[in-house]
């Protein structure tokens, strides 16, 4: 079986590719357990580091929304393919047509080339929890509506939408996973308003300074690297009957302040690289933050086998482990 | 100031295109009431019935989804758009490629050709209570999420969520009513599951038996034609901020029963004429029917001035003296 993973290069694409190969075998539609003979990764341009050496991995660079484009990517053998492809919140927000071309039109390119197919593939789709928004409930629960306040949302809603269409038309076997926010990312601090919820790990644990723009009181609802990979393969295996009428989920995740982050950081790593957080609140960072849900009390997920992290010190130990090779600069 | 009415021919159409001319008025989208100097009538083809004869109408007859209409269709005066065209729910549902079109992608051209207005216009848009569906509560309430189980359905949604971020970004003044099922409708009965629920009303009075495929005790959550034409003036004349961050509502209406309904029809025609009614039940528009939510708990619509009918026998007598000429066949 051939498998697609578009935004394959990321950094949630890699470790999904990476641990594809490991698995090795995946369901297809019809739930039967079949070899994983092909991965096609796809992605903007070629990283800047090389994929995994792996006979299995085809490359697919370039513009996957353009017109024609999905139709190469699904080819007729493809039995799964995770869409992670996506522009971020913060570029969506400034270029709203290229949002739009990326994130809502490019899945409909997508699940019209999936319904080509002869038979129905599974789907996996990276929504977020951008999806929530506006006046929303002090708690998010697995029935409250997506009102979304950013472009990058309403193109996710959008997309879950066309997903639970064409997968109750059977045209693909759709399965929307709502992110929360992944904590630690690897890598240098981005312009996300999120940024700095990896921000504050990563950095003191490697000997530099961080500034965190919001109190320690602020809450973020956060799930692992690994985490979130161990929820893409998941949500590829579950049968369709476990998903219902309903072809969305909110992932489960865990609630923690910047205060428990730190806290955690000194625990793993000590006091002196705790100390390398410096509280400089930013007014316009904590007004974006402060809109963001950070409670939830969701429990589809977890009633679908879905997992969230142990506790934010094992995702520190983890991030350690996976992306500073063991390594913390004391 | 010029108004646009998509779906300008149809039953809701011609009688608010009607009512828009008796106005005479509408504020524009700062709030300020303009003269509406022409009155712009789009539809797929001509109407049977010529539209009311007046100086200020202009009919624009053909697809307004395809490239380049709708661009025609909003011209740089046009102040306030209606959009009520759409492929119906079974028609949607059987041709999928061509509610998408019309449904979803029209809109979204729709939107565009606002975005390049020097001015927002104000955009009220005819959704529907198909947004709902699935696994649903017993009683729907404001917060209730839009999980649809049509394609009818899920474009309407959808194109909810493109009016929400088109509005936000200050694009368009957009806003969306979910429409209850509008009872009674004039005109023949058509291949709509829910075709029953007038024709039990609008066939008996005039001396036509009618057959009613559902229990007496089906309940059916109800708006008037006469009503619902007062929603999208009101939705219309309503400021932005009263939608604030929301700008989708769920309109008011009545949860009546058939038997209900059979019972006001006795009192306002008398037996003869309910008796004209005969039940036949068929499991096909049952299982259908049985699917469409009818409880209602929703306050936001009533807090923001919609109305809903003061009785079902209401809206017998004003069907009779809109549609009937005031003629019932006792």
């Amino acid at each position: 079986m051939r498998v697609l993973v578009t935004g394959g290069t990321g950094f949630i694409g890699r470790r999904l590719v990476k641990a594809l190969l490991q698995r090795g075998r995946l369901p297809d539609a019809l739930g039967r357990e079949q070899e994983i003979t092909q991965l096609c990764v796809s992605d903007v341009a070629e990283p800047p580091a090389p994929l995994p050496a792996d006979p299995r991995i085809e490359t697919a660079y370039g513009d996957f929304s353009l017109e024609g484009a999905a139709a190469d990517l699904v080819t007729e053998d493809t039995g799964a393919v995770f869409h992670l492809a996506a522009i971020v919140s913060g570029q969506a927000e400034q270029e709203f047509d290229l949002g739009m071309r990326i994130n809502l039109d490019g899945t409909r390119r997508l699940l019209e080339a999936c319904r080509a197919l002869p038979s129905p593939a599974r789907l996996v789709f990276s929504s977020s929890v951008a999806a929530y928004g506006g006046d929303m409930p002090d708690v998010i629960e697995d029935a409250t509506p997506a009102t979304p306040q950013t472009s990058y949302g309403s193109q996710k809603v959008g997309s879950e939408y066309l997903i639970s269409d064409y997968s109750r038309k059977g045209f693909v076997d759709g399965r929307s996973l709502r992110l929360p926010t992944i904590v630690v990312r690897a890598g240098k601090p981005n312009a996300a308003a999120s940024s700095f919820a990896s921000g504050i790990i990563r950095e003191p644990l490697q000997g530099e300074e961080a500034i965190c723009p919001v109190r320690a009181e602020t809450g973020v609802w956060v799930l692992s690297p690994r985490a979130v990979v161990d929820c893409f393969l998941h949500a590829a295996t579950l049968p369709a009957e476990a998903w219902g009428m309903n072809r969305t989920v909110a992932l489960p995740g865990m609630t923690v302040t910047v205060g428990d982050m730190v806290a955690a950081l000194a625990e793993v790593g000590g006091a002196q690289v705790a100390s390398r957080v410096r509280f400089e609140p930013d007014p316009f960072i904590e007004r974006i933050v402060y809109g963001w849900p950070s409670r939830f009390s969701v429990h589809r997920a977890a009633g679908m086998g879905f997992k969230a992290d142990d506790g934010f010190k094992g995702i520190i130990e983890a991030f350690i482990q996976d992306d500073l090779g063991g390594h913390v600069a004391a």
